[in-house]
């Protein structure tokens, strides 16, 4: 597959323009200067004061700016790119994270602009568009014209590349995968939902299924990649676990190649760490839910970038507004 | 609402470009001059001899063609648009309706533009497109920048607008709501998938439901229709079974906001005219499947368009390949 912009791994150089790039998520913050090639040429990460004022997390977000600014390549900066825990509201430039209360509407890109240190344009994305981003630029959506990216993990996210372009939405929150119903009749989301994906397949819903269907945890250890390895082990509940995961993946799956038509879906985060135990099923219950002609034969692919990936979205999305 | 192109309705106009239409269903197939207004001002219908081999369905096709071909202002057409019962191929040109079993992969982009009478360009869409086409162009999607539009009939289709283009997808499918999964664990569909939206939702499945559960068809007329009349006179099954598709599609159509954002849905076929039985429970539901903030609020329009839709979106992409 061919990148779609600047190879991945080309040395730093100084001619290239440099973006800075934020990653708000509900446990940290991670800061970065990227150069065009992808590469994180300065870095730096705080823990999200997730539960403190709006105040306390609008100085934490400047606090790893500040310190981006105090490296000697700040001036080579051309743009910033900020990706956000949502949803966000990319027109209004404010962002609303589940985890993170004390941000409704919260005027982030107004917030980062007004920073004296900030003199280039702000962009704001959803994480889940920030992944989208990081894979098709340096990774494995790279190349598809038509691609879904998810992250399974403690919540279930993603993003959409349609006809070669990042599918954002109007306001920044397309390619929201956890939180469509698969199960009409099923159990209520903390979304007001029902039946949503991530209330079946998230590594918390895959552990809370194990331990309720019998399975002990070993040596407390109730977390999803422990339900993997009994899997692994042939752990009939465990099994079952990650069935039930896969089955309501491939479901949403096959409905985002339904809706939209993708040639491909990159899956990344802890529970896609699972590998055979959870992309084999997934493989099996898409024969049954992709079975029009036109949504068979999607590829899978474990995502290539791991935690850096909302990093290096962030700075695609800066790169591109230039 | 502002109309994406030309005002409908305008009174034909010779300076204007006219475009041929052909609408192939299960049922009929449809062909019509129409102007760049979006009137027909030259239309023919025969009914489609679904069970015939591929050569007689040919026939038929083409022998709409040279009827408009016959009409004095044949020359002045400048494309020709097909829409066609899916699924479809439009890179390949071919079509593989499920209606039409001597249809698999038939060059049917070919077999048209081969015809001596047909010397402009030749575009195929699906028949969900089409529809979207159609309202985003003359109808109730006309001046939104995202919206799903769906026909809820004996089947459920659908196309899309996103950021203000029809999204026809890869091969031109997208829009399949039809067939996107809103219960895991739910009936087999002829699809073969599982509890696919039109097993729940369209009017077959809606008598369907009624008369399993004692509702009695009066005079025999087990039509969705008389299901409706049924609902409102109070028969509580008609209303569960209305409320049951009402459901599976509010189900779907937020999932399709949290997929792509839309602003609104427009809904048409002859289950939406069942009117408030459908569209009351549906605007129930949507408050609790489309709980996310940026998938609230949606506008719900009954399609503007009736059985023409078919032929102006066929039009309307003729007109755009221009």
């Amino acid at each position: 597959m061919a990148a779609t912009t600047p190879p991945a791994h080309t040395p730093a150089d100084s001619a290239k323009p440099l973006v800075a790039a934020v990653d708000i998520g509900g446990t940290k913050i991670a800061a970065a200067l990227v150069d065009s090639s992808g590469a994180l040429v300065a870095r730096t990460r705080r823990p999200t004061p997730a539960r403190s004022d709006a105040k306390a997390m609008a100085a934490a977000v400047l606090g790893a700016v500040e310190e981006l600014a105090a490296d000697g390549r700040w001036s080579e900066v051309v743009a910033l790119g900020i990706g956000s825990a949502g949803p966000v509201d990319t027109v209004a430039g404010t962002v609303s994270p589940v985890n993170i209360p004390s941000w409704r509407e919260f005027p982030l890109v107004r917030t980062v602009r007004e920073h004296p240190a900030v003199d280039v344009p702000v962009t704001l994305i959803g994480d889940g568009v920030a992944i989208a981003e990081a894979e098709y630029w340096q990774g494995a959506a790279a190349g598809y014209r038509s691609v879904l990216c998810m992250v399974v993990s403690t919540g279930v996210g993603g993003g959409l590349v349609l006809d070669g372009r990042v599918h954002g939405g109007l306001t920044g929150n397309a390619g929201h995968i956890g939180h469509i119903s698969v199960q009409i009749d099923g159990e209520d989301c903390p979304c007001g939902g029902r039946g949503c994906v991530e209330g079946l397949a998230s590594g918390t819903a895959i552990a809370r299924y194990a331990l309720a269907h019998g399975w002990r945890a070993p040596g407390g250890d109730a977390s999803a990649a422990a339900v993997a390895e009994a899997a692994r082990q042939g752990d009939p509940v465990a099994v079952a676990a990650y069935d039930r995961a896969a089955r309501a993946l491939a479901a949403a799956i096959a409905g985002t190649a339904a809706l939209v038509e993708i040639e491909a879906v990159v899956i990344g985060g802890g529970v896609a760490q699972a590998g055979p135990v959870l992309l084999d099923p997934l493989a099996h219950h898409l024969t049954t839910y992709a079975a029009l002609p036109f949504t068979r034969g999607l590829h899978i692919h474990q995502a290539h970038l791991g935690p850096d990936a909302g990093l290096v979205g962030a700075a695609a999305a800066a790169l591109r507004s230039i």
